[in-house]
């Protein structure tokens, strides 16, 4: 593998997968990489025309049909996995075995063993490999991070996680795997998984969580003819009705090693929210919130204030943030950032932790190990739900 | 007891006791009562200054030192009890027993053991008789509930509330009643009982809770010297220290009946936020949202809209509202409404039921049995937070 | 006239009297005085039973039909003027030659002539005058022109004020007194005004207006049988159409004496929006925002943040404000405030002047100079838009 | 010239400059062209060091100094000018004399005279020649457009736009080309431009301006040393100042041909507000607004509620919008938009119109004539400014 470039696959030409086919590809154009130069080699899909078309756009060199002849080129470097999670452990494995550096989609896995599986083989990997939580990369996100560690708004008291979305609020969108896992790989194994990391990235290890509910609020779903993805319309839909096995609304209670409660709340079926993640973290001597729908702010409230002046302040993320993209194009305030960046900055961490860059590099990114670990800590709150609410212990996942 | 006029006299002039002033003595101003004249008879307060001062500036015709006084007093027919929870008991028997109509403020007592003697003098009484849970006067939170009931949201598959004060953010306020006694009667107790009965109203009962988590931030306060009351600025401390041994920041899960989950958060040490209280109620076809910051509009959004247009509308509170003021001054959308006048409201549905109106009546006011609910739900959580968040059962307590 | 005690009427028993009404009646719930006491003597409305409904729900003493009763009441000091601009000279004056203190309703009068005498008679009088500017009230609003004053927010440079109503936006809504003067005396005169005046009390004295357009966008309204009132719904209409003659929009270019350029709009036809009034004051240090629907907060920014942290912030009205209604129920942020308080704290304002309190007063009210200047300015925006925008100079009005 | 392939150069290689090389390199990537391929040939600047990295960052072939080569280069096709405004004329008619097509930033010129001149070249050019104003690309502004097109507003009444920025607040910000032209080539020219093309946009031709007011708050600035570029920190300043001699903050009135009035104001001044537009288009049966700082969603209030239950609407961007980007990644609402994008969509309309695509093909670009007009009317209202606010009829521009 040489390091004068970097080459870089994507498994994958999904919504997701073309998200990271164009990471790879835009971040050189958003920072001063320092780095060897990236070569964007391949995209791989089951799905030919979905290969071929992410191929020609993005500017990869080649689509092929079989993740195995990403697995086999030995000129590749880098590979992102964005499919199924049901398929990221064979995959993963298959790629560490060949020398590539993996970033994988989150969550983990499908399952728990599969996802302690691929800890296990990231321990014995000579490459970097990273599970994608790509909110640690969202720049009011890893502020409000910063602020907290360096005890900007005192001893945390509360953390309050809301991530909720409407892809499932509609009862004739049809049956699709995301629908027909355990309780747990719900709402809360796709949009909870966000929260429980960027919780524990602000607020420090949970120990324990309760009051684990999940409700199924669209039982069953009409099964759809031929190949379906995420938000396309449909033609047509086979009379049959299959039935929701998982969580459409999931809420649960932390307990934070600092002494911190959490509240956790996550729904694939709020009526006309897209895509809602709200964060407050408060604390004794401040407190800050984030609403992804206003990605480049922070609301935040401190002691630097007259008297009788404070209140909650409009911070627009600026060129004093980390993540803040210093290279790019209209890098000033109030221009706006998207959910979509996020990725192209993961991409860069990633670069620097693949060339070894330490010198004023980001934080690395979530490990394998993180993966697994957030993924016990859905399970441990399906538990929770399973017994009605009861409290489990997570200090035996933490190291 | 003559009917031709109804008498009112209220128990402590604290802030909230002149709160319940000022409404008996507006109620006439924004409805059109069909009602007996109401006669402001008396203002009771241990602390003279207090009671001479409210009687004089709301118009009453005396002021007390001793409640006996009012319980005594034949003329009277209508009692606010506004005094610590402590003392709610043996007043609202007294009042009962002399065949007062009592409104009592909440939470209803300092103990279940107390609640529950009050809810089987409420099963004796033949007057009318109350707790002030005010939230159910609000314009929006009633509309909401409307909206709910009539199948507007379709069915409810999450409640989210939220009640964040600061009133105990600052280390420096000093000790008081309200931060010494047993886990869940501190934030819970306080802002959070207000959630429960909301939550109820809107989504009807709960069945269980669990994930009970509470935690004291500021564990210790100073003693203050001489008469204090919330939000008076002390002039001096002791030296002394005592221990808080109630919540500051207190969450839960909770389960209704009808399916629903409910995620709920309290917390008295919320930075800056003086007084703020937040609902989402999410269902199949729409979802409904409120925020105390903006007491006088209802986030909305359904499926009228034409197709791609779609959104959460900003209703401002008007005259198709339950609780609208329709015979007040300024009484049209956008002029704001207040926290203060859902007490009017109160005290309108509450002289309702006194003269026997039941003819396009407004819903009736919190019982004493309520009352006592709500503090077995908030026990309940109590005992869950004490068990580190197992499910607590509430069919029990359900009629 | 006794001192021992003050005796108020009212003339005029509409929305907007009885507003006045009760503010006379709760000033002494909010503020502590130190002033005589008040007795609420009279309400006077031609209708009768409006008279009568306002003097029994707001504890008046007598209900009369004919203003001329309340003049010639020797026992009665202060009255407020709350009916027709067209009503507005006579009654003053005559009032006035009573020797009472009169609070009249803006804009001071319908015509220019009427106002300039309503000046004269004031400076001939030996009582108190002043012109109803309740938003010199707003405790956002006085503590936005007290940070002006103080130089907080630096030289400003530019303000914009936009008051936005729909009273007229349906054109059923029928004709009436205040659609048919000349232009001028439609949105500008009746929301305009308080722009005007809010936007001298902030930054200082207007020298110039240009820009000056109306436009007149419901042109025909159904003439009304019987008695209506702004808000009421009308049961039968008649056939007849009678125009419009006056502004349902205006919007002007104002220059101020400091240098600092402000931009005016109103409107009375804004589709849904109530009662909409925002404020944006700039400067070389800071800037200011009031919006009427968060009537309780300023968004406020300045140099007193953190480096990379800084942001406008939610500042809510606290008791370090002017205005703030330190002896009222519930006096904490987060309450809530509304349009309606503003009469009150106008009241106490008033009573201090008419009591002679000078150390620690409130600002005292506009007077009828004042009253008369805002009109002139608003008579010189209109004849800047008779003439196609063209400025015209307001220095020959400036003391 | 051949077809089967583009080829695009940008001049200028500064923020706004890599803003179009990325706009050029994206499109691809959100659009199913159904259009020959984009070749990425050349970028120019006269300070080689951006051209370079310029082109290395996004991809172009080579880097250039001077522009001339790129006019001289017989495979280019279409060209970005992002240059300087004093330099568009000179290089826009060498590359429509080259056959090139041209997308020019806005302002078109620095001088009426260039302006004018420009557009008589288009006249006689056999390409495609365009004006970047962006904000037509915008998907919200462009339903906002076509809302009103349609009537869905009803007729509109009034219109109020705000373009606040800050990046002239601070007076150490060091002397420059944009703090040194005539009246109106300040705030007005940069920002106001958006708003006159947007304004027209939405509601038509304007017909006259007037209340036209200009103020340079900051009047001296510091001469830097050396090569600066907005945003850029600056090490030295010198100990000189010079003058500003243009508008730091402009406000006027326009009236547009349908008889609806115009607020207007701009400002480069307004204190830590980076990049602040705003839009409120009112009409008889609705209203919409928007603002950048929430890029993906409009407010929009029309007659589509349930009675009661109407108000405005947070309708968010979705696909049934112009210019949502139908083929990106994440295409789905809530993830946010930014102004970036709106340069991909505007590429997008450009290689349209080169391709000559017609059917269901995006609204065309603004032409150079409309950019001229753009730049009458701002000196329309620096006329109006410079005589006081007198009112400048646009009748003779109007075609």
């Amino acid at each position: 593998m040489s390091h004068t470039s970097l080459s870089v696959a994507v498994i994958g030409a999904g919504m997701a997968g073309t998200t990271h086919a164009n990471a790879w590809r835009q971040v050189g154009t958003v920072y001063d990489l320092g780095l060897p130069k990236i070569r964007l080699a391949a995209i791989a899909d089951a799905y030919e025309p979905f290969a071929k078309d992410a191929a020609e756009r993005y500017g990869y060199e080649k689509a092929v049909t079989d993740w195995r002849d990403i697995a086999d080129d030995p000129s590749i470097d880098i590979v992102s996995i964005v499919v199924g999670n049901a398929l990221h452990r064979e995959i993963a494995e298959a790629l560490i075995r060949a020398g590539k550096h993996v970033l994988c989609e989150k969550p983990l896995a499908d399952t728990l063993e599969s996802a302690r599986a691929m800890a296990e083989a990231e321990r014995a990997a000579g490459t970097v490999t990273a599970v994608g939580f790509t909110y640690r990369r969202n720049a009011a996100i890893a502020e409000i991070a910063k602020l907290v560690r360096e005890g900007h708004l005192g001893e945390i008291n509360h953390f309050e996680g809301r991530y909720w979305c409407d892809y499932g609020v509609d009862p004739n969108t049809p049956m699709a795997w995301r629908y027909s896992g355990p309780m747990g790989s719900g709402a809360l194994g796709d949009v909870g998984s966000h929260l429980i990391d960027t919780a524990e990235l602000i607020c420090g290890p949970l120990v324990s969580v309760s009051g684990g509910a999940m409700m199924t609020s669209i039982k069953q779903r009409p099964v759809a003819k031929g190949h379906v993805t995420r938000g396309t319309a449909l033609d047509t839909y086979a009379v049959e009705l299959a039935e929701v096995t998982n969580d459409d609304v999931a809420t649960f209670t932390g307990h934070f090693a600092s002494g911190a409660v959490g509240t956790f709340s996550c729904s694939r079926v709020a009526w006309n929210m897209p895509n809602a993640m709200m964060l407050d973290v408060l604390g004794t001597k401040g407190r800050a919130s984030w609403d992804l729908a206003r990605c480049g702010e922070i609301k935040l409230d401190d002691v630097n204030s007259p008297a009788g002046l404070g209140g909650a302040r409009q911070v627009l993320v600026n060129p004093t943030f980390p993540y803040f993209a210093r290279g790019s194009s209209m890098a000033f305030g109030g221009v706006g950032l998207t959910q979509i960046e996020q990725f192209t900055y993961q991409a860069y961490a990633f670069l620097q932790q693949v060339a070894g860059v330490t010198e004023g590099a980001l934080p690395p990114c979530a490990t394998f190990a993180d993966g697994y670990r957030e993924m016990l800590i859905a399970d441990a709150v399906a538990t929770s739900a399973a017994n009605g609410g009861a409290a489990v212990d997570l200090t035996p996942f933490n190291r």
